[in-house]
């Protein structure tokens, strides 16, 4: 049905003011001149076509008022993406489904992925030809079981579906967490440590999207790190390391469509976990990666067999892409560091490289743990000397040093860098003992405070995992810009405060 | 986080002109009084709550215009559903997800539903608290496997989700056919047989979807077909039986919105279909049940194989719930009668009742042996009389008679019943036979000409399977009302005409 466009009246392109997210939306008049929408009503899908550009969206119906009978309504980002001015004169076609969409429906009903199939849907994904319905088929029909050959095919596919970056050395070191707990900013270490000895670190990370940080979101309080691919290579190349947003260097940008799409859903697959961040490491060119895998009750991995498991999904892509893949497990029982939120991370961060004695230890030494692994990779260090040259490092001032380099190569981001003028404790409500921390509730807590919008909400703890505390002292702080978010995070913290306090047995302890 | 809504300010319902299909949208603007809407982001749906009324939807941002920074702006149906006027404060929060979405995520790595799992499941759908993308989650999760208990709790969740008809019979016969084939409308005929018969057939009927005319559509040239369920048993107790519109009746309502999610991604899985079907038959209180189950290249069953498996489920679900089932497959390999349309197909029906010679043989014939195994199921007709007595019925005008009768008591429905004023014929590019008619490429063509919005659109075809043809003879016509849509149909009837014809071998037949 193709042959016919010129058949019928063709619309004017109409900004129409609605965020729709990643997906294209446009809006049709119930009345419209162009084909009448209940003949589209069968379809839902439409493609617009002018001056040789092709756009699919979903259709929504009005009746008045916001478009006219003779006008296409295109939200944001289908305007964005159709780059055609508003008068824009635009056919309209009722769309049938990419074609790739037949291979999910294949695999719904329990056949395997080709690689050409995967490479397929994966470019129909990143050119935006899918609805967020149909890519939740897709991750939902691959989502109970991925071959091996599958998980290979479409860790290739993401990462061919964007920017890929080329390094001119024979090593590309690299660190990944798979997330899950607040606060762990070791990447804003690590990378100063690893730098400052010479071996090439170009981190770029991710922005958060239901975390209240980020770990670009917490390095954006010092530097900016929206910063392309170009730029991203000079500041490499002068101090060795960078630390800067994945999202503007466009690598692996299915990954990103794929995970507004998981988000709400919660799905949570092992092999697209992997193949996400295989791509990205694919993409970015590089050759030495370093997986850490927090376990604990409220973290993503709660046994070591589990995270086993990931760490052989992990090995099995980087042996295949010729990819140098450690990946260990680390403790995953509480949130890492003191703050939660962007400003109060980035302080912890400062705190650690400037030796300052109220440094958060557990921030300081699981840092220097993943950076040893990191050095280690160096044929010109002794075996097993990495962790007492990560040590060196931090302790002299070198990654401090290295730290400020990358800040300045940066340059200033301009964002807003204090703390939340609105504050609030949490007290403990009875004596004892720190026995738990829920991640899962600390994170939605500092994002309930503003964060990462506002980079000065958030959380700062005072007591972790086997403090004593007393009934009435302080567990936290909520900091806050504003006021209903901050009321909203009080009485979210009045209903479950997070922490479990072990009441000691009477009379084995001392009671005050 | 629910027991603050007193908290935040609350927003003034304003209603957007915006048609979001199913599921419920709301609007807010990205300076909103309420909570800012990046602190929604992570969330995405949200409830809103208001004199003791809650209202779970999907959120949109706009920058100005649509809604002011004080409003909610409620999209339909989300304004319908909640059912508050313009003016009232209702509280906005962030919304999780339905708990029974969990075992949805469990269903997905590969765990089995429980019965309650399902019913709660389908509860909320029913409900409109999933959105269409947990919908979809829900369909694709049981789409590569459902255990028979699955099939079971997934019929009766839905026969229990709306309303449930009793019948004061120990009789209740009933008919359906899985569709996709144009112009079987079949039921128009065999219901006033078998009720001047005496048997009870309370016949409801679907709507199109996708497709040019649902028996709901077509029935409607002819009478009303949106009567509510008492009135439908007074049609029932005088005439034994009804034509009506299923919808109306909210026979297992979460059923449309599983189909209206199953459509765009043209998911198909088999136990799905006999879900649907059988719930709406326990519903409507059926106590014998024959399914028609076409079978042909471009049917929705492709082989014998297919239709044995599919009955082997209709039987084994009616089994369970004391519903007398018999599933059998018919001659699907090309529309069945001339029309395809409301219009087209209600003259199709009424030529047969009345014994017009030039009626459509196909549609009598396969009508008669429907009607056939319907009659068979009266104790008080003697073995195998059935076929001997439905014609008997349809050949001495009892039939059309009982139609008449059906008709009067449904009363007029006041659409428009002529036929498309635009007309081409698509003739014969060469001599030969027609091989074959593909029954998906003529749904749409019917709907491009404009059914069903268009009663009087459609097709007429002149030529069956087996039809000899000459080059330039008319294959079939097409029936408009819209310059456009006539257009659109035109072109791609040209692209390709959707018959098979094939030429006899030089000196095997005489040529003209």
């Amino acid at each position: 049905m193709k042959a016919n466009n010129n058949l019928r009246p063709r619309l004017k392109v109409r900004r129409v003011n609605l965020d729709t997210g990643r997906e294209n939306v446009v809006v049709i008049s119930r009345r419209s001149v162009a084909l009448r929408p209940d003949v589209f009503r069968g379809f839902s899908r439409v493609e617009l076509r002018s001056n040789g550009k092709a756009l699919l969206a979903t259709l929504l119906l009005t009746d008045d008022g916001m478009v006219e009978v003779d006008e296409l309504g295109l939200a944001d980002p289908a305007f964005r993406r159709f780059g055609e001015p508003v008068g824009t004169l635009v056919s309209v076609t009722p769309a049938a489904s990419p074609e790739s969409l037949e291979f999910v429906r294949r695999k719904i009903q329990g056949r395997s992925f080709s690689a050409p199939e995967i490479a397929a849907i994966i470019d129909d994904i990143s050119h935006y030809r899918y609805s967020d319905m149909e890519v939740a088929a897709f991750l939902i029909g691959s989502a109970s079981f991925m071959t091996s050959s599958e998980l290979l095919a479409l860790s290739k596919a993401m990462a061919d579906a964007g920017t890929q970056i080329k390094w001119q050395r024979s090593m590309v070191v690299d660190k990944h967490c798979i997330g899950g707990i607040p606060g762990n900013r070791t990447s804003m270490v690590v990378v100063p440590i690893v730098a400052a000895h010479g071996l090439t670190i170009p981190k770029t990370s991710s922005r958060a999207i239901t975390s209240p940080a980020g770990t670009a979101d917490t390095m954006e309080v010092l530097a900016r790190v929206d910063v392309g691919v170009e730029q991203m290579k000079e500041i490499v190349a002068a101090c060795h390391g960078c630390l800067v947003w994945g999202g503007h260097v466009n690598l692996s940008p299915a990954d990103d469509i794929l995970i507004s799409v998981e988000r709400p859903l919660s799905l949570d697959t092992r092999e697209q976990m992997v193949a996400s961040i295989m791509s990205k490491k694919l993409a970015a060119g590089s050759t030495h990666l370093l997986i850490d895998l927090p376990v604990g009750p409220s973290a993503k991995l709660t046994t070591a067999l589990e995270a086993m498991r990931l760490r052989k999904l992990f090995e099995f892509v980087g042996d295949h892409f010729g990819i140098a893949v450690e990946a260990i497990a680390t403790d995953g029982s509480q949130p890492i560091g003191n703050g939660i939120g962007p400003v109060l991370e980035a302080q912890d961060v400062m705190a650690v490289l400037s030796n300052d004695p109220s440094a958060p230890v557990d921030l300081r030494e699981k840092s220097l743990r993943l950076a040893a692994h990191l050095l280690d990779y160096d044929p010109e260090l002794r075996g097993g000397k990495g962790y007492a040259r990560a040590r060196e490092l931090l302790d002299s001032g070198a990654a401090l040093k290295q730290m400020q380099k990358i800040i300045d190569a940066q340059g200033p981001s301009g964002v807003r860098t204090d703390l939340g003028t609105l504050t609030a404790d949490v007290t403990a409500p009875r004596d004892g003992m720190v026995e738990a921390i829920d991640c899962l509730r600390f994170n939605r807590l500092a994002r309930t405070a503003g964060a990462p919008i506002d980079k000065g909400a958030g959380i700062k703890l005072f007591k972790k995992i086997g403090d004593p505390v007393e009934k009435g002292e302080p567990l936290y702080r909520i900091y806050a810009f504003d006021q209903p978010e901050f009321e909203l995070a009080q009485a979210a913290a009045k209903a479950d405060n997070g922490y479990v306090i072990r009441t000691p047995v009477p009379g084995s302890e001392n009671r005050p």
